[in-house]
């Protein structure tokens, strides 16, 4: 699910994100609670109406912003107490609010409000958190109301299995129409990150969709997928795209680098996004990203999100005909290639 | 002519171009000889092969850049010699440097270097001038080789009447293929700048392109096609898009105010544009501008440029029809209407 942080993807229009197989598209409830704020966005027509993407749609919570961009917070049963990013001004976000406000964002999908604990946080305290979030859980659903919107439950626990399991068997009683596993990918080794969804992806509902929160490189999205998860979103492949980074089969690459100056063929020769279909060479891209030509951050990011969601569709397609593992294998390993070696492993990016 | 400083007409594919009617495009010769330099350039295809633009294309001599971007300069009848914007570095162009630079970018129209004296020059200093310009012109035209190159040669001499007919004379007589005016809407006043164009105008080759240098306002373009003008460029269109401002049939606007943050209709609905044509409204165009998403400068700018090029189609079917005094006397009065009066007229923007 490419991220449209404040209801637009990166340069990227309604089409281009058709053209790129854009599954979901997913908007982020902090910011858009902040600017332009839910209400005119109810007026205009919803996230759908407002930014004309017409395909499905998912809004987070808001919740992980909370803990990500601001420094002064105060947590209560009640709900967090938060600076705005933007002007410091105090806000109070409650699992009440959070429903209403998603529904006026009017997503298919919403999720509820949850507390994302720093990966180094105690036992004790992703106990009392996973509590605190189950709660929330359920006072999210009893808000809730729009039928045409889910609202998914979120898994927390940190990296205890046990907690992981409570805090699943807690969610799961609630009964949602789909499941996130949350409070990963902040921080933890992939090894541990991959351990943890292990211990809770069993035991999900079988028939419910499944949603890994945070994850976006590559190889993470195969490894996430071979633990059984069907939904991903993460900031990687446009955030890299605006860094000069593209995503090539071959791993990697960044535009910047002086090699790429004279060379004629496309970003990557097998992909077929508008960025790579004959009318732009590796140098005049090049150019572009070392020129911060607005160009440059599109057709890069264009080209990250198509290549992104083409992986998905080759892996859907392998797991249809049975070979999901050898596909993943091979893949990862001609992707994470001798001169990529490291950038795929270690603390997830 | 929309600008592709450095080879991009900002956010713009090749595509957008052509949908938004753009005819020839205009690419800077001091920005990209400095970056990626023209034998990069001339390696992978020249600026066509390079961009991917297979429309007409235009190259500057660079002239302008060295009098408007650097402080530092050392003029003499061989040439002038600048530091580059970027880093400083040293640099020297002759008439035979920049003719052969833009062989190598390979547009389809290129010019000679002239001096571009600032409007509050002197008499004396644009007597003395005008003369360098036209000996600059004579070597440029015997360096020049390329056969599928037009080299236009361009007219200088200020305000002063008497010299913009020296200046005439003297460029005329070495036979281009095509004539600029330059040196003008540079600080003087629209009246002095159309007094100044209406004493050459007349007396330039009837049966030759004639190009007016660096107007991009909608009701300046009227004013100078009134005065029998075929071609101009100004970054006004792509410039003001960047800040949120969009031309309309009633005049700019500027997205960032609050009125628009709630209005559903489109940036302008006689305009037929990708950003008009029913997906965004202005309510989302207005928030991306404040949120400064790189989507809004796409949009704007794809919307400006395309207008700025439709209005250009208007006028040749009025003069095709005999109508273009009464077309220009009405459309400038919509567009400066009572909510604009005041901003077509005065300096040139």
């Amino acid at each position: 699910m490419p991220v449209g942080t404040k209801g637009s993807v990166k340069g990227l229009t309604p089409a281009d994100l058709r053209s790129a197989g854009a599954g979901v598209v997913l908007g982020n409830t902090y910011h858009l609670y902040l600017r332009p704020g839910p209400d005119l966005i109810r007026e205009v027509g919803g996230l759908h109406g407002f930014s004309g993407w017409d395909g499905p749609m998912l809004t987070d919570s808001g919740g992980y912003q909370v803990y990500s961009l601001t420094h002064r917070r105060k947590l209560s049963e009640e709900g967090v107490e938060f600076s705005s990013v933007y002007d410091g001004s105090p806000h109070f976000f409650t699992p009440e609010l959070t429903t209403r406000v998603q529904e006026d964002l009017g997503a298919d999908i919403a999720m509820v409000l949850d507390e994302c604990p720093p990966a180094n946080a105690s036992r004790e305290y992703h106990e009392e958190s996973l509590g605190r979030t189950a709660r929330w859980a359920k006072r999210c659903k009893e808000t809730h109301t729009r039928e045409d919107q889910a609202l998914f439950g979120i898994v927390q626990g940190g990296l205890y299995p046990d907690l992981r399991k409570e805090s699943l068997r807690r969610t799961v009683e609630l009964d949602f129409p789909g499941y996130a596993v949350g409070g990963l990918s902040v921080g933890e080794s992939r090894e541990e990150m991959l351990a943890a969804l292990g211990v809770v992806a069993p035991e999900l509902p079988a028939e419910k969709p499944r949603y890994f929160m945070g994850i976006g490189d590559p190889v993470g999205i195969l490894q996430v997928i071979a633990l059984v998860v069907d939904m991903f979103d993460c900031v990687l492949p446009t955030r890299l795209a605006r860094h000069g980074t593209a995503l090539t089969n071959d791993g990697r690459i960044n535009l910047k680098n002086a090699g790429f100056r004279r060379q004629l063929g496309p970003l990557d020769p097998e992909c077929s996004c508008e960025a790579c279909a004959g009318v732009y060479s590796r140098a005049y891209l090049s150019h572009l990203v070392r020129e911060n030509e607005l160009l440059a951050h599109r057709l890069v990011t264009l080209h990250n999100v198509h290549f992104t969601g083409e992986l998905c569709r080759r892996a859907r397609a392998a797991i249809e005909e049975g070979r999901y593992k050898e596909f993943m294998k091979a893949w990862s390993s001609r992707y994470a290639g001798p001169a990529n070696r490291g950038r795929s492993s270690g603390p997830a990016p």
